[in-house]
């Protein structure tokens, strides 16, 4: 396609009539940006309709190349282009922009608009999620077929984007890897929200990105031969490309353009009339279309089915003689009895570090789960992650251990780029304290519906001698508190393997397993309840004997004391419950009746037991109950010295049972 | 003193002993980094006893020279060159490595620890943390005196450092601002823990420093000449500077050096035994410091004293003549009533956003206060922080309004920075969502007590159209999570102004300001209880009339549908207590009495209101109460529109509470 000439008239028909329609629907909302969409269209203009191989009838088709919108709140030029490449966006939605309900809010949200591929707007996303969608990419291509995935990643992308930190680990990352498949747009337009960019930002993008082993261009926005050929060669270069367009913000408004005032308000009824003058439109009329512009664009619709069309035949094809392919093409959700088939037990006596027990669950799940990937942020040692006698992710070969560096940011932003690739099962490991790098991109899995798994290790301060920068205290809470987040801290091994368990079956959001440095005793379940209630979320432990008068709840490393201090209590003849509560998620998923029989509301004699905050468990305890948990930071020391120290010991739990049994 | 030659035998010696202290430190901890400390021990013995300008006796002389260690893992590099420069650290204290309470904590902590200038240990920090002084230095030089305040910043980091998207942040804003006061020094010793660089960092960290306007110079960390040239030409040089040191891990070590395996364990009693051998020192004895080494560095002490004494000297001279600098040496506690004097008050009637608000409130505190001085994350005209006629900081002149650009994590650790200077009073602001993008920074303030104010707006789903991946919903728990962050959520212009009062009260911890971007009503406080008890945290706005049969507790803008319900119910002559709870940290700190007369026990029907995240609130209403909250994400559409949507209306609040009176 690229080989075709420009009709120049159609061509920039074509691009102000996006530029109008996002100046109109910015202005009918009353909110929005519309100088992004304005001076992006050309590039908007140029991907979709001369390079990128896509079928607007079928958004999903897995040969497609993506585009992201690394700049969301220039959701505009996504939604007018999106509409005149023949998706299912229609003009009526384009008139909802900004309304309740609408396939056309604010920022671009995944699964909610078809074309969207990422949900974006917190800066900096885009580009690092680009960086995941390529290594997903050159995943399949090297694990299933080098000619079905051989497609590309294009963004555009906004000095905020490129100011992000976020983006520049993603970014060195990517020029490490070579992902010759990313091409991205940067629109250069030297204007942000306070002002001209020379007020916080004069450093080189060029060098900069040259200095992570990218491809770097220079064109300016306006001129659709400059910018067609670049992105040509950017396609073909064996590095990631980095396209810096020179553009005006808000170009084509004659007085707003190249300043702050069009980036974040609508243009104002005179100044859009002014610029459909000065375009060659009707000044009276809005949400304009030329027919001839729909003619122009039908081109793409009838040139993605046959794109599709062919890969569809050459992917048969291929199925026939590669398994692997076809399994992958059957695309069938994985089942809990695949996982149990793969899932191992640990027998009762052993003690061993969840984070230790998490890397054999892991290595047993990858080895019958080919699409299984991950890594972690320079950590595997201690995490646990390493695949045993699997490769590495390398600029040559898409092995199943990526390497992340020390980029726990862009390792969560990448995780949710590969959870966008069909059939993949990434994870992504870090001590749990630094998961405050990576909570931006954790909530956007949360809110895209995505499945990455987090290994979160050294959970508390049972880290011991690294001390209270490296010991987490409120990350716990603050992982519950994200919702759609399934926050799982198992007791033992068996709990662990269980909390892989739900991690991979649960599909509709992401997952953190949440793991000691330090040994736990592996539960005898002969003499408790077995492990698979892991999956409710909280379960009877042990049950009390005789008449219940203390319900003790305790998560992760402080169940053992929670049952030794039962053993006292009970000796001393007083009916003590423990309800172990991996996971308050999957708890409250549970009905009613389940959650009475656990926690039964005639008991407000409750203590919790956990070695982080104790923000937020008064859910269960309420206002008659305890906790025995961190109120401050943690201190650097042997970690069970900490532990003693603070108060999370068998006694200690037995001495507050009696505080509160009065 | 740079002008001084080397005694080769000497310096080595020195660096050696700073090595093996390191070494023996750590396997006598049995938990340590062994291996940065002794590749970084030339560095730190040429930046204590050349080129720094400082004196051991008062770590707090504000002439200083400051050092970093960015990467707080290599914490017995800084331990065991504080001991033989002669400051407060013993060899007993060396020998307590990570025991609890020792001097000696795993990563240096900022107020616990003389001569340690900042906390470090999460990678990243302290390249960025090192910027916010220089920029606190410059601030200081260009208001009270060029020549007091002509300090450096150094710093050691590490693969680690450079890697972080905080420091790329950073970096940025410190060449742009050509902040010269800058010196760096970063071990290049190609070895991260999952084995060589070259598994996930290919990209040429000198070419991206040069990118960022930067001084950079390569040299080898063995050859003491050529890096003490380079510091040398790096102070003078007006950009920030970046010596990237050559080095080897674990240096000395025989059979370690180079290896990841040198990077996190004690090197183990042979290989230590060997290294010791390699290096002339006796196997067999430990915490050896040969009386050379101490007599050699014993003239840092002399010396020091000196400087600071020439300093004082100049100070007082020029004190006399210039009063904003007596002020500063006075450093008098801010107190409640000078902030009084300056703090607005609100007429009833008015309506307006709190972020307006608090941009008054803001400018009338910092026109009566010279030391505040801050900016927001590119969002100032949103965020209503541009202080008015003030000028920019700029390469050229430190302004009271900084730019910081679109990075939100680099500034979180900056206003770090400028904490660490003393008498300065900081402040950061953004839209409340992106607060995610700075919450290691936010959680280093809280730990080491630097009370930086955080101006967070945008705070709920009342941004509107914006959508989801610009609402917050959990960041308001997830601030109140934070140990020692005090979280402050306004009701209306009082309350605002009474938070900004709080906010700079407070100079232990942090505090965030939770402002809204749409207008709120300013209550008639004739009618209503005074702003005034703000400061307390919660406190009852409007009273029961009758016997209490209600109480409803709400922040912010739920304030006003909390006061309407009221209004309704006790219409119906149902007793209802509204209670205002801008500050739950502040509200905890009362004494119980007060609690009790706010929240009595004896009501348990309990109905708290608040546009966010229900998560937490159990801790007010127990098991018998209720919340209108958010339980996931918010939508896109017109902000009242979504609040009606999920039920923040006076009519919804009533429903609920029938409910709940039953």
């Amino acid at each position: 396609m690229h080989a075709e000439t420009f009709d120049p008239v159609l061509a920039s028909q074509t691009i102000d009539t996006i530029r109008l329609l996002s100046a109109d629907a910015v202005e009918q909302a009353n909110s929005g940006h519309p100088g992004t969409p304005m001076e992006g269209a050309p590039l908007a203009y140029l991907l979709y309709s001369r390079h990128m191989r896509h079928n607007p009838a079928n958004p999903d088709w897995p040969g497609r190349d993506r585009f992201i919108l690394s700049c969301g709140h220039a959701s505009m030029l996504l939604y007018s282009t999106l509409h005149l490449s023949g998706y299912d966006v229609s003009l009526d939605d384009l008139k909802n922009f900004r309304q309740f309900d609408s396939k056309t809010p604010g920022h671009p949200e995944f699964g909610h608009t078809q074309g969207v591929e990422t949900t974006t707007g917190p800066l900096g996303q885009g580009i690092a999620v680009g960086t995941g969608m390529a290594m997903g990419a050159r995943y399949l291509a090297d694990t299933l077929d080098k000619d079905l995935f051989n497609y590309t990643i294009y963004a555009i992308c906004s000095d905020g984007d490129v100011m992000e930190g976020v983006s520049a680990e993603a970014a060195s990352l990517a020029g490490h890897l070579k992902l010759g498949n990313l091409v991205y747009l940067y629109l250069d337009n030297k204007i942000t929200i306070e002002g001209d960019t020379s007020l916080a930002f004069s450093e080189e993008v060029a060098t900069r990105y040259l200095s992570y082993g990218w491809h770097v261009e220079r064109v300016t926005g306006e001129n659709l031969a400059e910018v067609d050929a670049a992105i040509e060669r950017a396609k073909r270069d064996p590095r990631p490309s980095m396209i810096i367009t020179r553009t005006n913000i808000g170009q084509g408004a004659p007085n707003k353009q190249g300043t702050s005032s069009a980036h974040g308000a609508p243009l104002g009824k005179e100044e859009l009339a002014l610029t459909k003058q000065a375009l060659g439109f009707d000044p009276e009329q809005s949400f304009v279309v030329p027919e001839a512009v729909y003619t122009h664009m039908a081109a793409i619709k009838d040139r993605g089915a046959q794109l599709e069309a062919d890969w569809n035949t050459r992917c048969e094809e291929k199925c026939a003689t590669n398994q692997a392919l076809a399994d992958w093409c059957a695309d069938k959700p994985l089942t809990a009895e695949q996982i149990d088939a793969l899932l191992p037990t640990f027998e009762a006596g052993g003690s061993a570090a969840t984070r230790s027990t998490s890397g054999q669950v892991l290595n047993a799940l990858a080895a019958g789960l080919p699409m299984m990937l991950g890594g972690s942020a320079d950590l595997a040692p201690s995490n646990n992650t390493h695949l045993k006698g699997e490769e590495a992710f390398t600029p040559e070969r898409a092995g199943r251990n990526i390497h992340f560096g020390i980029r726990e940011h862009a390792m969560g932003s990448i995780l949710n780029g590969l959870c966008h690739t069909r059939g993949l099962l990434p994870f992504g490991a870090t001590f749990m304290i630094f998961s405050d790098y990576m909570r931006p991109p954790m909530r956007m899995a949360a809110l895209m519906g995505l499945s990455p798994v987090y290994v979160l290790t050294h959970d508390s301060i049972g880290v011991g001698e690294d001390g209270p920068t490296h010991q987490p205290v409120e990350q716990l809470c603050g992982l519950r508190s994200v919702p759609n987040l399934t926050v799982m801290r198992p007791c033992d091994a068996n709990e662990t393997a269980q909390a892989w368990k739900a991690a991979l079956i649960n599909r509709q959001g992401p997952t953190a397993l949440i793991l000691t440095r330090q040994n736990l005793p592996t539960l005898d379940r002969q003499h408790y309840a077995a492990a698979e209630a892991t999956q409710k979320g909280a379960y009877v432990l042990a049950a009390e004997q005789g008449e219940l008068q203390l319900i003790l709840m305790a998560s992760g490393s402080e169940v053992q004391h929670a049952l030794a201090a039962r053993d006292t209590l009970q000796n001393e003849g007083i009916g003590v419950r423990v309800v172990s509560m991996p996971s308050w998620e999957l708890f409250e998923q549970q009905d009613a009746a389940y959650k009475e029989e656990v926690l039964p509301s005639s008991c407000r004699t409750r203590l919790a037991v956990e070695a982080a905050s104790t923000f937020g468990w008064e859910r269960y305890i309420g206002l008659d109950g305890a906790v025995v948990g961190m109120t401050g930071f943690g201190a650097s020391a042997p970690g069970n010295k900490l532990m003693e120290h603070f108060g999370f010991t068998a006694d200690n739990v037995v001495a507050k049972a009696k505080e509160l049994l009065g």
